[in-house]
């Protein structure tokens, strides 16, 4: 088969016959090698014996990607709507900031954007089953974006009050040196995290503490409801089948419907 | 249209025309601006900076919220059911703050009590829909309070008697100094916060202490299983009425259906 | 009304008359009272300034206690079996400490046992509200005791073998100072408390811990998933009203029923 | 009766008679006696005092293992069929530490892996029930594996994005040395377990780590949702048959009901 750009397109961009899903593998690839390089070249003692390898390996995978870059670029039958997409601009962030280490230093480990091009190739894998999974948890978190940010709302009051009074009960002995380190220790309180770089140390200050604990330990409970009450209740809509009513056509209708709940039809 | 004193009431006590809406707009603002300084005013190293203008801004956002604590004084219709009302109350602590800080040193910091006048000027935003979801939330906490009394009553019993045999086997080395130290840890490992600035150190105390995160782990399952069954509960209640069929008396019916779904009899 | 033994006994152990109640009331703030001190005698600063008034009213409560116990054995029908009752036993254990602290140093702090008397005596208030909701917490964790059992003997075992492999790897230096002690930090971990004062040193170590977290993330689930499953299931239990079946006698039926499930009857 | 190999073999290998059940009992008190010995010789302050005793009681577990290792070995009908089945491969590994031990130093302590051994004798007790119960839990879990895969894939991404983030605003200074370390304290903030051992110590940092916070304590809602939903459809389904009522349709009938709850008619 003649490598014509219409056959390029199709391999670059397709992933449906062997030739298209090889690219697609080597580029997951190269993108799990790249990233996995961002990250061990982090580590001092490693960047300190392996340096220049790491250099020369992030080097090659930004070239690889560039060249890829500019075949999207030019083998895309409308050049401004690829650049201006959405992997477009990540597939653009992914090289920059190995071009842009040669003017400020560090930024290439930003070069980890490039895990964001997983979404891209995860394509390969059959994805279908995790893309409905994904639309299920998806749907049931924005069904209940009301609930959430009334919750959100009240823990954002609740650390705003419970910072102040604690600021005014400890003071910066105990390390709550302004209203906003207090609202960072009662969000690290109120989430159960806990890290203890900064705790009460006067008795009132620890009644306090044991209030917002015991009221973080409460309303965790509200979000959990929420998100379970919707995952069961799109888990019973996904069991409602899509039959549809011969008369009225309406859908809808529960699994265990035997007439149409609009018009009585005999489903 | 001439500002009478009708009118005037209107825009400050309504929300439902141009220039009201605009009053509460200007309230919000400047509400997120006072609180915003207060907040910023706690960091030693921005009062040293900025101090001053911290200062004359605190004192500008005083004097208009006094302007309109007297305007809404003036403007009620019974001066003392607004003075004595919860927001009539709310928006004196306001502005006392700040004034009560020529006297008592720090006390302007107070001031972030203005966070709960939010309260009153989220009207603004659409917030039927945030009420109506606050309202389910609010409803499932309601209805299981009974509940939630008998696991807060158990908690406090257990973090009693934990923290009082917790005493006795670590003793003050470990910083278990005295019982009521001793429960302030209990609840922090029972709320799973673990700070760390008081933690067992003899084997047995770490035994102990492996229990009460075990219970911690189990009983954290008891709010959050009241809470999402409360809300399952409204929930359905909400998309079903409780209609049964004449003809073969099932019940289950969707809202929105006009036939019985198994009989196909109209409803 | 003369003061029999009879009527005293009513007094003493039952609650449901003026006289019997204020009995209760008064033991009550006896208890409390008892529990208070014992918990402020151990704060250090509060013993020295107030020691002797501490043990003077200790003392007083402990002979109060005594009376009562003595007339509650002297009262009831049959001694014995009032004697090795729990409540005979819990009535012992709360004034026993007092006057083993004449013989042992501070073991008049285990008289906290007090608080477990609050059991006995919170029929005053109306309580049979709260026992029904005890009642159904109760169920749920008794219907689903099998499945705790089957999730707790998983966690020990995830805890005996991440503890080894933990020792192994981190070590004494890291304060893996030995397989019982990192099981402890097993369970810290697995928890999610983490106080911190033993943590992963290692990059091994540390994606072994990682790896826990996300696991105790994960199972954290499964209690939670048991005991609303079981809450929601006993509070549609309770829905189900008693009504039996003329015909057959039968009971369980739905709300929603109309017909007798096992014989067909009309309900 | 005379010990024959078939005897033997039923003694070795079931467990429903008297002999059998015996040889099950002394197994579990060896397999329980040798992985608490393996646990207390790793604390110091014992291995001083009783080494020798570990040392010669650890030996002799595993000459008894391996006894009955050779045993089952010699006794199964397809010796090959039982080295390379998973109870084989355990019961080799529970013996092998001790033996290395001789060149290995300190791998006697892999004996904790004689743990797993349990599993097998855990016949002897009635399990029937529990392995009921842990099905319903793995059937959930194995229901939900797609949910959670998904999850999972959404907490790796936050945290390999987060974990970069906070390399580059914190830096070694407050310890986030590298970009796993960095990824391991977003593990632990995330989880909630929040150790301490690093936390932010810059302003930016610390709102950074208190969004991570916020969304460790959203995203816990996800997992319990996916399985609270899916243990409460399994009750569901064990309760509830699938028939319908031949006359009226209806659906949703007890597993003990004979007629219809809905119009009384024979099931």
């Amino acid at each position: 088969m003649k490598l014509t750009r219409k056959r390029l397109a199709h391999i670059v961009f397709e992933s449906d016959d062997a030739a298209s899903k090889r690219f697609d593998v080597v580029l997951l690839v190269a993108i799990l090698g790249s990233v996995t390089i961002a990250i061990l070249d982090s580590v001092q003692a490693l960047h300190n014996a392996y340096g220049t390898v790491f250099y020369l390996l992030e080097w090659s995978f930004t070239v690889l990607f560039t060249i890829e870059y500019l075949l999207r670029v030019w083998l895309s039958r409308r050049t401004a709507g690829y650049v201006f997409s959405f992997y477009g601009i990540v597939d653009l962030l992914a090289i920059l900031p190995t071009y842009l280490s040669l003017v400020v230093a560090n930024s290439h480990f930003l070069a980890v954007v490039r895990a964001l091009r997983f979404l891209r190739v995860l394509r390969v894998l059959k994805l279908g089953r995790y893309l409905r999974e994904a639309q299920v948890l998806t749907d049931a978190l924005y069904n209940s974006r009301l609930k959430i940010q009334v919750f959100l709302g009240s823990v954002v009051t609740i650390v705003l009050v419970m910072g102040t009074v604690m600021f005014f009960i400890e003071g910066p002995e105990s390390g709550f040196t302004s209203i906003p380190t207090a609202m960072y220790w009662a969000i690290v309180t109120l989430t159960t995290v806990g890290y203890g770089d900064i705790s009460p140390a006067t008795p009132l200050g620890q009644l306090m503490a044991s209030l917002i604990m015991l009221l973080g330990y409460a309303i965790i409970a509200v979000p959990t409801g929420i998100v379970t009450s919707e995952i069961s209740a799109s888990a019973k809509r996904e069991k409602q089948g899509d039959r549809a009513c011969h008369t009225c056509h309406a859908m809808g209708h529960d699994k265990d419907a035997y007439h149409c709940k609009y018009c009585g039809t005999r489903l």
